[in-house]
């Protein structure tokens, strides 16, 4: 373990770029020309506008009033302000629940840090076993830490007990949690008004009949077997073409548009490009000119592809968004299985309509039983052998190639000061590189495993990027060396030995972790906060694009919590907050100001920036809930391996029943409040029929769900407004001053179309 | 491995024994007198009745037919005889179904002994490694084995090449028979005529309500939430106090008859007994009068605990069965969650009837997973350490002890001869007993699990003693030793250590395995056939109980095919037979022989003898088809550590992907079959439903359904009699002569009173 000094330099360095992260962001925040960068969400909801037509030409752009600079702090407790019914209202209830997982953080981490430091530091520091053994090198927060406990000591009860009251106090509160956070899934199911997933099952896997269509064969299908609560259905075409050529449209119209913008101040000069790669080879042409005709021409490809997909029988796939009567009615078809074949007729739940992931809805059952072993044994390599293909890079990687390749760099990296510096840093970029890619690449691998919902694939690839993290950052950091030496070592161990001998190491790295969670944790957040990239985004779109309000609305970007990529990281300082509990209490202040400081950062966030691509109703929970309770395990069973190490015989054997006791409070959990996620009880089903029966007795509920689930290309652009206009309208929680509204983000995956046009962006043509 | 002469004498030994069974039963089941305990199911079914009233006296009892003794093996071929739809008719699918799982077996082995003969076999003997190193004793079956070839050889090619093609032939006949099954399943299923359970959904965990009784508000949920489809309910009380005397009675009746017999044989004595513990001690009194007596006092009691169950509303369960209208009504409620709280309104499929196991019907959802937590943790320690309290007993089973417990014993065990031989089996004795009591021992823990229903009971009891087994025996006799210390053993060896070791000592114990597949496979058989103990049980009360025709029906005991008993013992021979294809296919012909006698007389006992307690639908596929995928990763596994510790490097990696791939097919085939077992489709459930309405319309389900589901204690007797006859007369596909028909056994151990009264029993009142 470091010394006490080595982790004051750490922490003071973080804490200044932390600060500076915070100081830039309060700064950049208040200046008008930033305002869409750091309150999309406002925009989105149409409560704000630009501050362009107020003021003078200065105000405009910087912020002259000094007194907003004094209190640069005070988005903190803004943050904190709004209660969380309105929260869920104003960001739904994925965000509001993802906040709660920090808050969740420091509920679990507060009380355990108070005792640990009540019980176990004085058990530790009064122990003396370092000071009495002479010649070794210690240091004050040794003391501290298990490390200071002789071998055999009867004081490892204090820990024995301790980690006791640490499971039984996150039993309590993850149950309590997850009580709560049902609760809040079935109200906000209850409360959401009429919305078409609500009537609306997904059916996978029609199988082909030769004398009926794909449409015929499913409505005889279902107004046979659900005679009386089938209503319409609507067939899916494979669009993956077509949204293609319009992604590639909007590109070009981007393209079109700068030059335009660049003719336009500078009217003398026509601007020329080439037609060859990336502009660098090939004919030069007008290049106004030049993607005029280009985008006519994909005009009209998109047109003949357009009648093809939907005169094609070839292009209608064998799935179907069916919709019943009543909710009672979807609510069975989705639960229940329709043939003896169980893998044709597959029923589930409609993803809401912008949470469907298109590409996917048409793959056989055996295929995506063969997609799913080859990305399971491609996942386990990745984890485990991912190391090859990067040093194989990095060995390539030397600056005499990429001299060779990119003549044109070489006086830059000849300079004499610079190469070492360069040859220095390549492999650790290289490597940098893969691990900010990873998470796209998991996301790639869980699309082809083939699932239907963007909020399903967030969760599978969380999943696996919590597999990677936990071996390759947890494991390979206590043990170090590659995943793959790990793996051999584990292999060639006993299966008593493996949490021996990473429990052992683990006292040592505290020091590691609690750098990496400042750096990780404390700068990371305060860097999130300040949006860099989308900021510079925004502002080189701003100088190029930008034409009209609408041109700026597409230019804003206003993200999301990439539940993927955010949540695994922050299950990460759950599992080193319980592993070091026991054995390094030291380590848990860290922890509770990393809770602290993201729970603070993430609910300004979701606030006033993230908008959500989708709303699942918190369906990843159980996912969250069930990560936890494998941390709590990996740290009874590490704590286990540490003390038998200790000639402590006895003390392990009381520790055994911890991680059984772990496992049947999962399984109790999982039976009492899984089902809440995964089906919709026929109950609530019938009390909100029977509810909208009285209402609104004259509901053309065929008219409502009529293109609800078209695919985005083929859509009208008023469908999503609508709806969700509907459902502001009889939930007047929060009083709007309502302008534009935009629910599918307009730099969307999926080329949706719908951006709105409505209001003052009416004139403007869908792109 | 043992001498080719050692295998031969235990070979002939066992041959010999089985054929002394099986010539005994030849003999046995010819004569009259034996009839009633050889051909009990075609006496249930009401084709056969007593011989008695034909011929002469001595005919009666003895078959004077010297010609029928020669035909001693006639009963083979009639055993197959029957084609499988009307075995299905005469013995249910199950029984159909189980006795499949034999063919099974020789549908993957003979083809695997086939090729393994072709091609290791010469492989093997060719390789002259045991030849070459002199002064190892060696025999000639080792060098058909893998031991006859040297480290690093690569004539290991052949047997890995041979691994995968056995691997993919499991692949291709399971997948076969999954799909065989299924549809036998499903067809079976389609075939069956109106039945109360086609109708019914077992409701547990009703939540109290503090202004209605279970009864009302149970009525109230489902005509609300199911409006269209409820139909009525049957609430369950709790009458396993009331089964308590009703059993009780049985038994003291048994007695009072006894001595009625014994009276009126000898009727100058009047028969006397002691009313003390085992009639041993106590007051002597008039044995007719007490039990007589007794029995009035029992009855009186028996019918003030009815009435006080009937009226006390705390005898109501909070359980309820619910029918529907429709079966489409039921099919949805089974599949479906009722409320937002998973644990209240449960809703599964009734079993039959006679499936429901009623004890276990009211145990709320938190004290379930205690329960389920406890016989987890006793199941482990029953499995690692159940030699502890075996030895115990077996250190103060010795005889000075009992001696002094039952001086009576002493002058027998004192001879000198004697002692020694008693002494030395005294502990395998003990040991046996355990070994014969496991199965009751582990059936109590399914029961106290919580589960409803007798076929489920089955299913979880075969999967904890098929994990005993693998335990205990397989791995216990390859690592001789405990199964505590193979426990510890492996704890302390290294991942890749543990198959090696497994794998390396596979090949000595060859000749151990062949002499058990003898013993336990070949003479274990042919003496189930010979029904020793229901032959020597029928006797005896025939001899001092039976009175009426009546009571020698009752003395009858067919038995049934105790799946959770026999087929974990049978897919230990699957298991032999994948680990030794590759090994030492010289014990495939045993294991070949094993199923092919096994076969025979399965299908001869269910035809002839098995009347099954309830019928499931072949349910307990899956488990079979899991416990099969488990041998053949088991049988990977092992040869991948053989394999590694013969310097093969390259082999075991070629070995890698099996098992991936079998865990593959097991999730392939548990996704494209499994459903069938554990869900009704809507599909079919409305395809019976409109077929019905056509036939039927009249029909009062309301009538048909009253009482199906009420305690067998309260059970009208002809209830059942009703829905079977129905069931038969529709389905004439075998011509039956029928006089009686009793579908639950009399000696069920539900007590249920539902022996018929029907034909020529109707005088005799229930009992």
């Amino acid at each position: 373990m470091g010394s006490l000094t080595e982790i004051g330099v750490s922490a003071g360095i973080n804490i200044l770029s932390a600060l500076g992260f915070l100081v830039a962001f309060a700064v950049l925040r208040i200046q008008p020309i930033n305002d869409r960068v750091y309150f999309p969400k406002w925009y989105l909801k149409g409560t704000r506008s630009s501050p362009r037509h107020l003021g003078t030409v200065i105000s405009k752009f910087v912020n002259a009033d000094m007194s907003t600079y004094i209190r640069f702090l005070s988005w903190m407790p803004a943050a904190l302000r709004m209660p969380e019914p309105e929260l869920i209202e104003h960001a739904g209830l994925d965000s509001a629940v993802y906040v709660r997982i920090y808050l969740l953080g420091l509920k679990i981490f507060v009380p355990i840090a108070l005792l640990a430091f009540a019980v176990l530091v004085p058990v530790n520091w009064t122990s003396g076993t370092l000071e009495n053994e002479k010649g070794l090198s210690y240091d004050q927060i040794d003391k501290l830490s298990i490390s200071n406990i002789g071998k055999g000591s009867k004081r490892f009860w204090a820990h024995i007990v301790m980690c006791y009251v640490f499971t039984f106090w996150m039993f309590f509160v993850l149950f309590h949690e997850y009580k709560v956070v049902t609760t809040m899934r079935l109200r906000f199911l209850a409360n959401q008004n009429r919305r078409p997933d609500q009537y609306t099952v997904l059916v996978r896997n029609v199988p082909p009949d030769p004398d009926e269509s794909v449409s015929e064969h499913v409505e005889h299908f279902f107004a046979v077997n659900h005679r009386d609560h089938y209503l319409s259905h609507q067939i899916v075409y494979n669009a993956n073409h077509l949204s293609g050529l319009v992604e590639k449209k909007k590109g070009l119209q981007n393209w079109l548009i700068y030059y335009e913008n660049r003719h336009a101040k500078n009217p003398e000069k026509k601007p020329t490009m080439k037609t060859g790669l990336w502009g660098l080879w090939g004919q030069k042409v007008d290049a106004i000119e030049y993607y005029k005709k280009e985008i006519e021409e994909l005009c009209k490809q998109e047109d003949e592809e357009r009648q093809k997909v939907i005169t094609d029988p070839n292009s209608i796939m064998p799935a179907a968004f069916v919709s019943f009567k009543t909710r009672w009615g979807a609510a069975v078809c989705a639960q229940t299985q329709q043939t003896s074949n169980p893998t044709v007729w597959l029923t589930e739940w409609a993803p809401e309509p912008r949470d469907v992931y298109w590409a996917n809805l048409a793959i056989p059952y055996v295929e995506l039983s063969v997609r799913r072993l080859i990305i399971a044994v491609s996942f386990f390599f990745l984890t485990f052998f991912f190391m090859v293909p990067i040093a194989i890079v990095q060995s390539l990687a030397n600056l005499d190639d990429i001299e060779k390749v990119l003549p044109f760099l070489k006086p830059i990296i000849e300079r004499n000061s610079l190469k070492p510096v360069i040859q220095g840093f390549l492999p650790g970029i290289v490597l940098k590189i893969f691990l900010i890619l990873l998470p796209t690449i998991l996301m790639a691998m869980s699309k082809i495993e083939g699932h239907t919902s963007l909020s399903g694939l967030d969760r599978k690839t969380a999943m696996k990027y919590y597999v990677f993290l936990f071996v390759n950052v947890f494991l390979g950091s206590v043990i170090t060396g590659t995943a793959f030496q790990q793996l051999d070592n584990f292999i060639h161990q006993s299966a008593n030995k493996i949490p021996e001998v990473v429990g052992e190491s683990i006292p040592m790295k505290a020091t590691f972790f609690m750098t990496y969670i400042m750096v990780d944790g404390w700068a990371g957040v305060a860097a999130e906060v300040l949006r860099l990239k989308p900021l510079v985004i925004f502002h080189i779109k701003n100088a190029f694009l930008v034409r009209t309000e609408h041109d700026r609305e597409q230019a804003m970007d206003p993200g999301s919590l990439d539940f993927y990529n955010s949540e695994p990281r922050l299950q990460l300082y759950f599992l080193l907050g319980l592993v070091y509990a026991v054995v390094t209490p030291m380590l848990l202040p860290f922890i509770i100001v990393f809770f602290s400081l993201a729970y603070l950062v993430f609910r300004h966030q979701i606030i006033n920036v993230y908008n959500q691509q989708y709303e699942s109703g918190a369906q990843f929970w159980p996912d969250v809930h069930m990560r936890l309770i494998i941390a709590l395990m990996v740290s009874q069973i590490l704590l286990l391996g540490l003390l038998s190490t200790q000639e402590a015989e006895k003390s392990t054997i009381a520790l055994l029943p911890l991680p059984v006791l772990s496992l049947w409070f999962h399984y109790v959990c999982k039976g009492r409040f899984e089902p809440a996620f995964v089906k919709f009880p026929l109950q609530d089903a019938m009390v909100k029929d029977t509810l909208e029966r009285a209402h609104d007795p004259t509901l053309n509920l065929r008219d409502y769900l009529k293109g609800a689930y078209v695919h985005p290309v083929f859509q009208k652009n008023d469908i999503y407004e609508l709806v969700t206009i509907d459902e502001e309208e009889k939930n007047p929680l929060v009083v709007t001053k309502r302008q534009s509204r935009m629910t599918t983000p307009g730099g969307s995956k999926f080329n949706s179309s719908s951006g709105t046009n409505e209001g003052e962006f009416s004139r403007v043509p869908p792109p």
